[in-house]
C-alpha cells in the first residue's frame, strides 16, 4: 500500500456540494428570511455551495417582463445584502446557463411520464381544478407539469450532493434521484443522484395577525423597510387587550413569536420572565422588537438599497457567477453527450 | 409616393422559409426516398430552406450511442448524396443549436398541458397500452409526451413560414401555431405561427411483398445497396404465377408499382401496353427496374459511400450549417428573452 498523495488528501478533504434555487418572488419579508434565506446562507460553513435565481421557473407564472426583472434583481440584492459572498459561493442566474435546458430535454427522455402525473405541485393544481369543478388540466401549462424535470437538470448539471429542501419538496427531489438513476442504468455511472437535506422544521413564522407570515395575507414585516416604515409595521402586530400589569403567556404572543428569532437567549429569558410575571405592556415589547429588527437589518438595508440603485453591480456579480457555473455545466453536459452518442 | 428602393424590391422578392426535420433512422430505402427525401429536396426551388437532423428527438427511443451516431451520419450522408446543396440550404444537427432547448422551456410555459394529452403520437402510445391492458402511461417517457413542444421550438426558432408534413403531423403543427399564438397573445407579435404544407399524398410505396415498404416488414429495397445486392432485392419482389403470355394488370403488380416512380412517362406507357396485352414476363420488368434503380442511384451511392468513409467531411458540412442556423437562432431567442424580461 502506498501512502496517500497530497492530491488524495485534498480530495478527501473536499467539501460536498450543496445547491439551492431561489424563485424570484419580490420584496422579501421576515418570514422568508427566517424560513429560507438564513438557513441557506448558513450552508456555506459545511458545503461548497451554489445558489441560483430560478428565473425560468418563475416563467410558469410570471407574465410581465418588468415584474420578472424587478423580482430577479430584488432576490439577488437580498442575498447579497444579507451576506452572500460571491467569492465564496457560486451565485448565478439559471437563465445564464443554457446547458440547463439541453439537459432538461435529455432527462425528460429518462423521466417516466407517470412520475410527473404524481408530482405534488402538479397534483395540487389538479386537485384545485377538481374542487372547483373545472377540467383536470384547466389552466395548467406544460411548464408547471415538467417543473420536476427542470429542477432535476438544475441539480444534476452541477453534480450536487445535497439539496436543502422543505418537506414539500422532498418528493420532487426523490424524482431527481430516480431520473439520475434511470440515466445511469442505461449508460453506466454518469450522473450524481442527490440527497435531500431536509430543513429542520423552522417553527412557522407568524405574521402581524398571528397567521403564517405571507405576502398573500398582507401580514408581513418587510426585511428592508425604512426605519419609519418598519416601526409602523411592528406597531400593527395584533395583541390581546391585557393591561401591562396582567401576566401574559409569551408563547401565545405574536410579538414574542417574532422577537424570539432575533433576540439573544439572555434577552429572551429576561423578557419571558417579565411577561410571565406581568408588569410590562405590549407596547414596550413592540418597541424593543422594532429596535432589534432595525439594528439587525440597518446594514443589509443600506447595502440592499445601494445594490438596487446600481443594478450593473448586481449584473457583474451574477455574470461572474455564471462564468464559474458555466465551466461545471459544460463538463457535465459534455459527459452526458458522449454517453448518448451526441457529440 | 416614393419609388421602391432596391432594398424594398429585394424584400418583396424574398422567398418564404420552409423547415424540415429528419429523424435519424438508419439506412434509407426506396420508400423513404419517394415519400420524404425527394419531396423535401424539391422544396429548394420555391423556398428558402432549412433541414435539420432531429437527433434529440431520436433520444426518446434510441438508447445506444453507436446507433445514435451511425444513424445521424447515415441520414446526413443520404441527403447530401441525393443532392442537398449545403451552400443553398441550411443543413444542421438539432443538437448543435442549444437555443432550441431554451426556447422549448419558454414555450412549455405557453403550452396547455391538456393540449399535450390530446397529441396524436402520445395518444397512440396510450391506446397501445390500454389495448395491452397496461397502465395508461406505461413505458412512456416525458420526452415522448413533450415532443410537440420541442417540435414547436425547432420551427419557431427559425421563423419558418411553412413546414412540410404528412397528414399524421398536421395536428402537431396546429399545436405549434397555438403555442406561438399563446405567446404572442401575452407579449405582442413576436413569433411566427407556421403553416402546414401538407405533402400531396404520395401513393403508398409498396415493398417487395406488396405491403407498405417498411424496415419493420423487412420488405425494403435499400437506396444505396451495391448493384449485386440491389439486383437480389429487386428479384425478390413477389409476383403472381401468370405466364409471360398472359395479359397482366400493371396497377396490381408489385414491380410496376415501384417502377412507375422512376421511369419516364414514355417508358411507363410502353410497359403498361406490353403488360396489358401480354407477351412479356415479370423477369423482364424486374431486370428493367433493377437497371433503372441502379442507374438512378449509382452516383448518389458512390457519393454516399465516400461520405460515410469520411465522416469529418460530414461534420464540416454540418458545422458550417450550424453556424448559419445559430445566427438566426440567437436573434429569435434574444427577442423572446427581451419580451419575457430575461435579458
Amino acid at each position: 500500500m502506498t501512502a496517500p498523495t497530497q492530491e488524495m488528501k485534498q480530495t478527501q478533504k473536499k467539501k460536498k456540494i450543496a445547491l439551492s434555487g431561489i424563485k424570484p418572488t419580490g420584496t422579501p419579508h421576515v418570514g422568508n428570511y427566517l424560513g429560507m434565506i438564513k438557513p441557506a446562507l448558513e450552508l456555506v460553513k459545511d458545503y461548497q455551495t451554489l445558489y441560483f435565481i430560478a428565473d425560468y421557473h418563475g416563467l410558469t407564472t410570471i407574465r410581465d417582463k418588468r415584474e420578472m426583472k424587478q423580482h430577479t434583481y430584488e432576490v439577488a440584492a437580498t442575498f447579497l445584502a444579507l451576506g452572500l459572498n460571491p467569492d465564496e459561493v457560486i451565485f448565478y442566474r439559471q437563465s445564464d446557463i443554457p446547458e440547463v435546458f439541453e439537459l432538461t430535454w435529455v432527462l425528460s427522455c429518462f423521466t417516466g411520464k407517470g412520475w410527473l402525473n404524481r408530482a405534488h405541485a402538479y397534483k395540487g393544481a389538479v386537485d384545485a381544478n377538481t374542487a372547483a369543478g373545472h377540467d383536470t388540466d384547466d389552466g395548467i401549462n406544460a411548464g408547471l407539469f415538467n417543473y420536476p424535470v427542470l429542477m432535476a437538470a438544475d441539480i444534476i448539471l452541477f453534480n450536487a450532493d445535497v439539496v436543502p429542501v422543505g418537506q414539500d419538496q422532498r418528493q420532487h427531489l426523490e424524482m431527481t434521484r430516480d431520473i439520475a438513476n434511470a440515466f445511469n442504468y442505461v449508460y453506466g455511472d454518469t450522473l450524481v443522484p442527490p440527497e435531500a437535506l431536509i430543513r429542520e422544521e423552522v417553527a412557522i413564522i407568524t405574521g402581524l395577525d398571528g397567521r403564517k407570515m405571507s405576502k398573500s395575507y398582507g401580514n408581513t414585516i418587510e426585511l428592508f423597510a425604512a426605519s419609519k416604515q418598519l416601526r409602523k409595521q411592528v406597531m400593527r402586530i395584533v395583541t390581546d387587550s391585557r393591561t401591562p400589569e396582567e401576566p401574559k403567556n409569551p408563547d401565545e404572543n405574536n410579538i414574542f413569536n417574532i422577537y424570539k428569532h432575533f433576540a439573544t437567549p439572555a434577552m429572551i429569558a429576561e423578557n419571558r420572565k417579565k411577561y410571565t410575571e406581568g408588569g410590562v405592556g405590549y407596547g414596550d415589547l413592540k418597541q424593543e422588537l422594532f429596535e432589534l429588527l432595525d439594528e439587525t437589518f440597518t446594514e443589509p438595508r443600506e447595502r440592499y438599497n445601494e445594490l438596487m440603485a446600481n443594478r450593473k453591480e448586481i449584473d457583474a456579480i451574477l455574470n461572474q457567477g455564471a462564468e464559474k457555473a458555466h465551466r461545471i455545466a459544460r463538463k457535465t453536459l459534455s459527459k452526458v453527450r458522449r454517453r448518448i452518442g451526441i457529440d
